[in-house]
């Protein structure tokens, strides 16, 4: 018999709504002998007003003992913009070292694309979860003057790169395509642009089987929508990782459906899953959220914690829903987490 | 009688091929008391292999002489990647002060979208073109080793936000929708996001029949491919600028017809109208190019320099060429340049 401890943090808006179906479909899945012991926190706007909190360092070291962490949604309008995201969000993506953020984009059969044809899409994103421009480095001069200056720098190191782009390159290894395409911008940004790619192309050489592929990240946007069968799997920086994986959500069938994994490889600390959606408060509170890309990037935490198979069962699932949605009404939040529940369990 | 000084700058791959029918379609639309004074000015690879250099400052200083430039597309896979395009491409924009990086996005009627149903567009980007991450600030340290880090930095300033936004805000005045939308991601670059937003803001008080919008980088991107109907006027930064306007291209029928102007508004020196595309390396020199952009560009050029009636008349022929291309063979570089030609002389 094993013990999953499991740390959640439902968040703002439509994330309370999706991780309970998350947990739902979790329950269900796992064998009798596995027990969940999970522990809720309370993080986000609602104790940011009462307490001025985001991350407290006690809820940090709590977190630690956690075989995992599950998120549902951060940010709020009520909340100036950027006070949750990096008090909250990314201080835990950068306090955990999740320098692998792993996002797949797979347009799962049933599901409408807003692009013409029928594209097969079946790529996954790497990006770099614990450096570039994401780091926090910056400042203001003559604030709230006409005289005003800001910076934002990015941070690259060799060491922050080679090991992601080394887990991207293992993971091309183990898919049937072997692609791999790194997306920079390095003819603009040349000094972190000629680290990325000096780096990929050595990492490259311990991979003879990978082949390789280099493109601008505005580039990658036109195949995104134009090609995005060329894909298989994409290394990328902090920030075009942002960027390019809402617009693989969007070309999959949106944003409902698209998981992550906030992913610490050593084990160090916990990873975290997270639907890559935001909070939604326009919708929020009304059951009329999608929950599938929290239950799919739940099957990811099973997959990060060695359940193979109960991910797959997951997958297979969501597939199984996915296709049977067409031409049907819409089914409110819970209505999807029971469905799914139910599949995973029969 | 009037003459303009244009000076002319073909470049790389089928920039030759499509400037030429770019100013055969100038020459075909200009009134018989309008002559042309072009000059041409070898840049590109080839200089840069034959004499190490990339823009000497003579060159800079002779450009000054002219009322606009022309420019077909830089870069090759012969020189290292970023040397011409900073050392070219971005000088000029920055030695001229190009900060308003006009990019129209429209869906000419009968172009083929990437897109599923048949989606309106007609929106204009506003890239700025002289800060941000562009700057080319930064540099590595331990360059080569496996402890090298590398910094980008993105400097940003009220002044040069200002008055792009302003440029901005009077465009959509000017626009039947009157609607500005600015793309930025404050929630993670809160330096310069919170700088542009406030701005942003501050100039809002002054065009009160401009209705405003914000979305973070990531979140436009998707809307780009499920609601492009929903953009009039964007206003951005030069990165995000640069990537949203190639996926732009891509959902308004492909690079081959996206054009796009740097502008000077106080005409201290002269602007540059360039298509959006590359120099295409490997369709260079058959003939295969689409000259469209180039002809949109010098439209826009024509615009800038007060010819309205001719840029409308170049706008008017590519609209109906393009409407007539439906289930047509392609045609070659020139011949699409001999029939924008003959439509706008007729
Ligand atoms: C909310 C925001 C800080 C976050 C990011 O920029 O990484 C989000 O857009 C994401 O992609 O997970
Ligand atoms: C060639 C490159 C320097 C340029 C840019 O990044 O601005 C191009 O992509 C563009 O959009 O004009």
């Amino acid at each position: 018999s094993r013990t999953l401890r499991l740390a959640v943090i439902p968040g703002d808006g439509i994330g309370q709504e999706v991780v309970a179906e998350g947990l739902k479909v979790l329950t269900a899945v796992l064998p009798a002998d596995t027990k969940v012991e999970s522990t809720e926190y309370d993080l986000g706007a609602r104790r940011y007003h009462a307490t001025g909190e985001t991350l407290p360092d006690s809820v940090l070291e709590e977190l630690k003992n956690n075989d995992a962490i599950l998120l549902g949604a951060i940010g709020d309008p009520s909340v100036p913009s950027g006070v949750l995201e990096r008090g909250l969000l990314l201080k835990l993506r950068f306090a955990f070292d999740h320098h692998v953020n792993l996002r797949p984009g797979k347009l799962f059969p049933g599901v409408a694309s807003p692009l013409a044809g029928d594209p097969v899409i079946d790529f996954v994103v790497v990006r770099e979860g614990t450096e570039g421009p994401y780091v926090g480095n910056g400042g203001t001069l003559r604030t709230g003057t006409p005289q005003e200056i800001a910076t934002e720098v990015s941070l690259n190191t060799a060491f922050g790169i080679e090991r992601v782009v080394r887990d991207a390159f293992a993971r091309a290894q183990a898919r049937p395509r072997k692609k791999l395409t790194l997306v920079h911008k390095n003819n603009v940004l040349v000094h972190a642009g000629h680290l990325w790619t000096r780096i990929f192309n050595q990492v490259a050489t311990e991979f003879p089987e990978v082949s390789t592929d280099y493109l601008h990240v505005d580039a990658a946007t036109i195949f995104f929508v134009t090609q995005p069968e060329r894909f298989d799997v994409i290394v990328t920086d902090n920030l075009f990782g942002d960027i390019i994986t809402d617009l693989a959500a969007a070309v999959t069938g949106g944003i409902g459906l698209a998981a992550s994994g906030n992913i610490n490889p050593s084990g160090a600390f916990p990873s975290m899953f997270e639907p890559v959606h935001g909070s939604a408060p326009d919708i929020a509170g009304q059951g009329k959220a999608d929950p599938t890309a929290t239950v799919l990037s739940v099957a990811m935490l099973l997959q990060h914690l060695g359940l193979t198979d109960e991910a797959a069962r997951i997958e297979t699932a969501v597939a199984a829903d996915l296709a049977e949605r067409v031409g049907k009404p819409a089914r409110s939040t819970s209505e999807v987490g029971d469905a799914l529940a139910a599949r995973v369990a029969g």
